[in-house]
């Protein structure tokens, strides 16, 4: 997917990204590209194992330079979350805690009222292969989980970060679920598509098609309600009526 | 994020997810991977350009073998959906055509319907640089666009599947938004809270903490509001006492 929209501004203000000693800068840059998706900008690197900066976060960034560029190193997760006044920790792994566990789209509904409130929030990553730890984790107000596959919950870190990233999005996004993209043209009106109906009408009582006088109802509400349910746009109808123009000049020349 | 349980079955028969000319072995395989975390084993290749079987594939795809291992590749996207009877297409490039838009979300909503009412399900995406083509598009009922940031939408190509895989999850999945994992404890009765209260203030009676009268209530109802807002467990009281206990001794010592 590409592409841009000048008509929005960028959403920022988001949670801060924490990844807790991530080993591959690859990662940190899908992590990256994938905050920017979502208007995120606060990217924290707890001791990266490749250490920073690093080319290959840079080249998986893909254009979220701005993500890149920002991000900050530190040595502890208590430094990197210390200016933080909420903070949730994204993990599958269950542990023997007392934890509240959200998943992603209650989280960034809470995160919402939050930030709202003025608190500044961070979400923390672990390692690829391994996770949180125990401590990190007890740094955590929140568990945050995301309801996926039991046989396979084991997400990729950087799926792990858009998903939450996402669902921060999505809380405030304020796209409707569905959008008609008509182009230049516009709905057709009723009446257009009663010419349309009537313009077929006409050419089918001509060709025979509806020559059984008792099936003719029946029929040509059949006939229009294929054409109702379309949806039809005023250009279509006017695409529609050529056709029938074309199929019927053509006949009458045989 | 990783680990498993058991006591959910895995969610299957969802959307086939159809990969037009994807340029990346690596990116199938993370895209294999995001389709297993959210239940979606269907996946078809239109003309890879790394060819298949793809050994980059397999490692990018970290255990989601059995979308990997039933991966099937055609020459045409035509080929691909042929038995198919509802196909959407993501992209974020909006194009001069006639097209419904839906979210990710209103997406899965639309898919699960249709697919209780029997329907075979697909979606479309396109290579990694340059997206669906126009004749590819066309071959779709309706478009998935994610809400992004309008800066920059431009989404990695497993990342799009994953949006697209996780929302068909989430329309399917019971998981409750907040749910408190207590291990072997339940949460604490008002007798173990009073219990828990009176400990703690006769203690701080005895050390003079409450000893200005008049502020004395006052004060009381504040400590006691910080435990309550805690929503304490079982386990946690005993444990508080614990600590009150070991405090006032080690003072008594003194």
């Amino acid at each position: 997917m590409s592409g841009t929209d000048k008509t929005q501004e960028p959403v920022t203000g988001g949670p801060a990204i924490v990844l807790v000693q991530p080993q591959l800068g690859q990662n940190i840059g899908t992590a990256a590209r994938a905050m920017w998706n979502c208007g995120l900008t606060d990217l924290r690197l707890v001791r990266p194992r490749e250490g920073w900066p690093n080319d290959w976060a840079v080249k998986a960034a893909s254009g979220a330079d701005i993500v890149i560029e920002a991000a900050r190193v530190f040595d502890s997760t208590a430094d990197a979350i210390a200016d933080l006044t909420q903070v949730y920790a994204a993990t599958a792994r269950r542990r023997d805690m007392i934890q509240e566990i959200l998943t992603p789209r209650a989280a960034a509904a809470q995160m919402r009222a939050q930030s709202a409130a003025g608190a500044r929030i961070g979400v923390l990553f672990g390692p690829e292969r391994a996770g949180l730890t125990n401590d990190d984790m007890a740094l955590a107000d929140r568990i945050i989980e995301a309801p996926l596959n039991p046989a396979y919950k084991s997400l990729n870190l950087a799926q792990a970060v858009l998903l939450v990233a996402y669902e921060w999005y999505q809380a405030g996004a304020a796209t409707p679920d569905r959008q008609v993209v008509q182009g230049v043209t516009g709905p057709a009106s009723k009446a257009d598509l009663m010419g349309l109906f009537e313009h077929l009408e006409g050419e089918l009582d001509a060709c025979g098609f509806l020559r059984v006088r008792e099936k003719r109802p029946s029929m040509v509400r059949n006939i229009r309600n294929i054409f109702q349910r379309a949806g039809l746009m005023e250009q279509e109808v006017k695409t529609l009526r050529g056709i029938i123009t074309c199929l019927t000049t053509r006949r009458h020349r045989d």
